[in-house]
């Protein structure tokens, strides 16, 4: 894509920017219906190759099939990098063999590694054999790695230098170099035994005389991490440090590759995905273009988990069967108080799963954090038990409930503030994600504290 | 911080890597309690900005001021950027004024501008005040673009050269410069009106002979941000389109600025934070350093309209008094339904608005995926009818009752689907956030009609 293209296409979408259009995207599946390859080929040639994966991720399967046999020819290995995983193996599956090795070749090891890694066998086979001897090792020995580790993450094309180099060193042996990488920030500055000793920016390169040493220029901040070290903590180096590029060792402390921002900028992103998702009880769910049977599947177990939890919550209710009977405005209003304490604790929990996903919940706050949440509780829940208090007299005419559902509401609220920030720590702490599983937990807590003080109390008060 | 610190510090953290470790708290709040200056600034001194900032965020509000107090002429710029804006007021006004002035001097107009936009005005001023007529007026006009618009993002320190520029040219140029800017990877090709008309890497002019023509070696993909353009438009094409910098543009197209990956990775970081906490209910609460008055008072409306929203189901179940007054069971059973159709709707309901925010729910799947969530829900409520109605038998003796519960089940668990996806939609086109809103609106829903469907077909059936 030319920078003319590129900015053309920024001035048509000035209303709607940087979105597929509806227009194009029902342009294209015209061209599909016609079988005109010559159309196709053209009203795809500004999109990048992300914009692409989005079109084939949006429309359906059937389109999708026509559209990419009639693409073929074009079929670029960007796209494949850029598709979700869920509709990756489909596509893979569609392309022509001889597309697809084109298309495989023309990829750096890192984005081949991540195409790789979530195939089956077969597929994976298939693509090992198309790659050029040296891509392929490179390939294979990144696979080695464990999964989602920084070792996946890396690229292997690396940029260093000798520690005792000169400005003008680097940039000789730099215009000489065949091969440099794509995209490099960094020289890397290693020692005799191949150990990363510092970060040099380009620009600070470009910006110096010949005859400094580039140990005089190196970067402040420098982060090295272990090939074996998990993504997660990769990414959130990057962040906190505020990193662009950082070299990538193996056990002997020796540099196997780097990782870029923007690999850790993807890792960022689908943690936050997974976090949202976990928290909703939606499992691993990648994708808008999964299917009904997998989408159902995926969500199946949370909702069994909170059939079980209503079913406890039921249970506590069959108690106090006599004492509704006999005042079924105990019926009416008992939801009212489980509900306010699901919302709180709900509240508290996303706030502690967050801040310990961002490492600002840590052994040095977590009783302040506690004791806050139990605070917070506290004074909603007897603002909230004031409302409660009136409701209950204006409605039944009864101070007793008024009073039952007051002091049921303010326990509650206290209790949900306590069990959304203490589970989601111990959950956190016994190494299981507090996203995943702390909603569960916290709803029955909330549901049966609540029940159990609102009937309890009323038993205790208006029998 | 020395690169040979750093290493120093990874080697020392093996075991919980990239955390503030517990102990180095406690030791420095140990300095803080002896007033030793010299212990603390040694304890501080490995320490990035940003961990320094956490610490701070960490510890309570007097042992917060104390640390500043006695660390103060150490103070960097850094760390003010790096702080929660809940707590860098209080943290700017313990400062020693002269200490403020320095620390503020040193940072990139980028910086000044995103410490100075959430401050209040008398400390905006007093910050201004401090900074040389240049900075100043650099930040100033930084501030007079809109809120998080792509011009109070940008830095306006930017590298660009003429198209008719060959690589030698450039090479000169930026060796003669004086102030170059800390980071930055490009080279802006700009027009003749600087107008910009491409990106070249440092990477690409290094590795070309000095008779080479910039116009040569332009990037494949280069966009261009208006400076009025939403910041999250901004951090949505550097993520789509994995970009590391961008130049930002005036009305008339003329280059103001940059932005970069860095910037980019912030923004996308907090829209994350945003949607996580407004779905839960949260608001914009961004710390856990908030106090217990701010932190009530942000959770407090949710709460509240989650009150009306329980009332308001209340309210259909008191239509039913009578029903349930005969049949004690059915105020046993009757938060099941409600609770799977909540539970049903915040998971269709988290998926719509995750793929709102990423784009990947537009025009062109919509309605594949609104038939996707309800049969997802008819399926799932299928299942989950029978085991209720298997539960309802075992439990009250009573096929009906089982029927009854069955039936109500698959009809709210279709609502939930239905209404998860469609409610956010709607939002979303109102210029609503769907992540704030529609969490109530789906409850809603899923609660009237849950209470409904089986206070109504059990009245119907079973009296």
């Amino acid at each position: 894509m030319s920078s003319e293209q590129t900015a053309a296409e920024n001035d048509a979408q000035k209303d709607e920017p940087f979105e597929l259009k509806r227009k194009t995207v029902a342009a294209i599946l015209y061209a599909v219906e016609c079988r005109d390859r010559a159309q196709l080929a053209e009203l795809m040639e500004p999109l990048h190759a992300a914009d692409i994966a989005d079109l084939l991720e949006q429309i359906n399967t059937y389109d999708r099939a026509r559209l990419i046999r009639l693409y073929d020819r074009e079929f670029d290995g960007d796209i494949l990098s850029e598709l979700d995983e869920s509709i990756r193996e489909e596509v893979i599956a569609i392309l022509n063999p001889h597309v697809l090795a084109e298309a495989v070749r023309d990829l750096e090891s890192d984005d081949v590694v991540d195409i790789l890694e979530d195939l089956e066998e077969p597929q994976q086979e298939a693509i090992l054999d198309v790659l050029e001897e040296t891509d392929r090792v490179a390939v294979e020995q990144s696979l080695s790695y464990p999964e989602n580790s920084a070792g996946r993450l890396m690229q292997r094309e690396v940029v260093m230098a000798p520690d005792h180099w000169s400005v003008g060193q680097v940039i000789d042996y730099m215009r000489e170099s065949e091969d440099l990488p794509e995209q490099f920030y960094h020289v890397v500055v290693v020692d005799p035994r191949l150990r990363p000793t510092g970060n040099v920016t380009l620009g600070r390169i470009m910006g110096s005389r010949r005859d400094v040493a580039l140990t005089d220029l190196l970067e402040e901040t420098f982060e090295i991490f272990r090939a074996d070290l998990d993504e997660e903590d990769v990414a959130y180096s990057f962040n906190q440090y505020h990193l662009i590029s950082a070299p990538v060792v193996d056990e002997d402390g020796r540099i196997v590759g780097v990782i870029t921002i923007d690999d850790a900028m993807a890792v960022l992103d689908e943690e936050h995905e997974e976090d949202i998702l976990r928290l909703a009880g939606v499992g691993e769910e990648s994708s808008l273009a999964d299917k009904v049977i997998s989408t159902t599947r995926r969500r199946f177990p949370w909702l069994a988990v909170n059939l079980v939890t209503a079913v406890l919550a039921s249970l506590v209710i069959a108690q106090f069967e006599e004492v509704i009977a006999g005042f079924v405005a105990l019926a009416v209003l008992m939801p009212i108080v489980a509900s306010m304490g699901g919302n709180a604790g709900t509240q508290s929990l996303t706030v502690a799963v967050r801040a310990l996903a961002t490492r600002d919940l840590t052994g040095s706050n977590v009783w302040r954090v506690i004791r806050r949440e139990a605070l917070v509780g506290l004074v909603n829940g007897v603002i909230f038990a004031a409302v409660m208090a009136v409701v209950g007299i204006l409605w039944f005419g009864s101070p007793a409930l008024g009073g039952v559902i007051a002091v049921a509401m303010v326990i509650n609220l206290v209790v949900a503030g306590l069990a959304g920030t203490v589970i989601p720590i111990i959950l956190e702490r016994l190494k299981i994600d507090p996203a995943l599983a702390s909603g569960a937990f916290v709803t029955t807590v909330t549901d049966v504290v609540g029940f159990l003080a609102f009937l309890g109390l009323a038993a205790a008060v208006l029998l």
